[in-house]
């Protein structure tokens, strides 16, 4: 019998999904990736994944059988115990046994994972947060995601929903959030609330970078074009970055006081364009909003999107053992 | 040698200092209550608390080398690893090494422990949490105090400070909180906060009972008389006290959807004294504040003053095993 020594890590999108073989070191052996397809449906989307895995095989030069597990992370809610997707933005599958499935059409282990989660747990085996016990997660986007390892493990709660940390109030009655809630991190400081005033700016002509590139059109502003207009010293511009960042340092430093970690990592498209122009005000406001005299650390995730890939395929692995 | 078939749980309150002795069950056998000293000094209040646990001891019957060992709960921060008090409002000890000098003047294990730890852990033990794994307890009161159980354990964290709930920001730019922040759930919800606007409202003639009770007077304001004030029909009160309710719920909702914890339990004098006019209010906003779907339970703290006893006695028996 063959050696269960190589990993699948599956990291599924809205725009792509991404499979790469991984080693017992989670050193990349091969890898594989299609555009997400659109209007499948459930039967044909598996089918893609599928084919995906098996083509990311061939370029590692594995085989089926040197698979210990297949680790799956999907950018939305799922039932971890029944191995079910309950719905995922951008892609055509819900209330989906998908575990199950592609256990059935691969005959190798699945686990199903939260990709915030999946990228929380990749940091803390190979990136950022690799000497960590206690690791806060946050991830600032389209929303702010989160993740939570406690004693080295990635904390899920009752129902498998712990982390949402995107959703704790800081501004009882503030900005209404995607969730119907007010005043949550997520309405207050993801790249969505920044997008908002950005093109609120652009209607006014306070930010001719972003009227230039992207219209009065919350739907193109991206991490990138944030970044331009900054460059470009639109202070109208900074002013709004400065906000929502001291915003998600009011989160941070309230998950220092609650969770007392030894390291908070972020990660995510704004901290990755944006860097430093993001970072230090948000680790300056976390330090004045926490009560603990704390010098805990705030790094940036350093995996980028490898973080789910890695994360998804350690904890797989790790369920096996 | 005698069986190690006693412990001791002790409360070091501002007003009081309650010594007990517990079974394997944690069933009293004995207690011993005393005025805490004023102006004593660190020297003199370990004095007071030896021949406190020996008369504990008396009352109980037994013999202090029957002492498995004493756990000690104190009102305000400690350094755990050290064994340290670092300060206590109301209680003459600062900055002194508690553990080692009781040790020594006992000769038997002892645990210093946060009060409000030692309080969620009582509970957890023989109280309102006694099955649950993952638990928040928040006791409102002149602060706002927290404690995280994760997996059966008392969450510290790094430097043993995790769990302070209270200074979670739920109001950014808020009322001032006592730690030097805006908008801490301790800010709007505690006990302090309601008694800020009742001696507003007696000083505007819209509390009789607040007027002839307390007069204007915020440190006479204590939670029998925030009962008796609602219950004599004054809106003015039933609104400030609601409206701290709805506070305390942004803050539990946050904490439920961060922890997806198996219970909450509230306790501390509010609840004691106001029950469900105070936790009906409490429940309905913190359902409305969750984004998890989620049927977490709620509970008032069943223990009163005993959960810290239980809790400190608990604590520093578990770790001698």
């Amino acid at each position: 019998m063959a050696e269960k020594n190589r990993v699948i890590g599956f990291d599924m999108g809205g725009t792509k999904m991404l499979a790469v073989v991984l080693d017992e070191k989670y050193e990349p052996c091969g890898q594989a990736k299609v555009r997400t397809p659109v209007g499948a449906g459930n039967k044909e989307t598996l089918e893609a994944i599928v084919s995906l895995i098996h083509e990311a095989l061939d370029e590692a030069d594995a085989k089926t059988k040197q698979l210990a597990a297949i680790g799956i992370a999907v950018p939305g809610p799922i039932d971890r115990e029944a191995g079910r997707v309950i719905s995922m933005p951008n892609v055509d599958m819900q209330d989906y046994a998908l575990r199950d499935k592609l256990e059935e059409a691969i005959g190798v282990p699945v686990v199903l994972e939260n990709d915030v989660n999946a990228g929380t747990y990749g940091e803390f085996v190979a990136g950022a947060a690799k000497d960590a016990e206690n690791v806060i997660g946050v991830f600032p986007g389209t929303g702010v995601g989160g993740g939570i390892i406690i004693d080295g493990t990635l904390y899920r709660g009752r129902t498998g929903s712990a982390g949402e940390v995107g959703h704790m109030i800081v501004d009882a009655g503030g900005w209404r959030c995607g969730c119907g809630k007010y005043g949550c991190l997520e309405a207050v400081a993801s790249k969505t609330a920044i997008a908002k005033d950005l093109v609120h700016l652009a209607m006014k002509g306070q930010s001719p970078t972003v009227l230039e590139k992207a219209g009065t059109d919350i739907a193109k502003i991206k991490s990138k074009l944030i970044r331009q207009a900054m460059e470009a010293g639109e202070k109208p511009v900074v002013e709004v970055v400065e906000r929502a960042a001291w915003y998600l340092g009011v989160g941070l430093g309230s998950l220092v006081d609650i969770f007392d970690p030894d390291l908070v990592i972020v990660g995510g498209g704004l901290v990755e364009k944006l860097g430093d122009l993001y970072l230090k005000p948000v680790e300056k406001s976390m330090r004045a909003h926490s009560m603990i005299d704390s010098d805990v650390g705030l790094v940036a995730a350093s995996l980028g999107d490898d973080s789910v890939i890695v994360g998804s395929a350690a904890l797989a692995w790790r369920e096996q053992e």
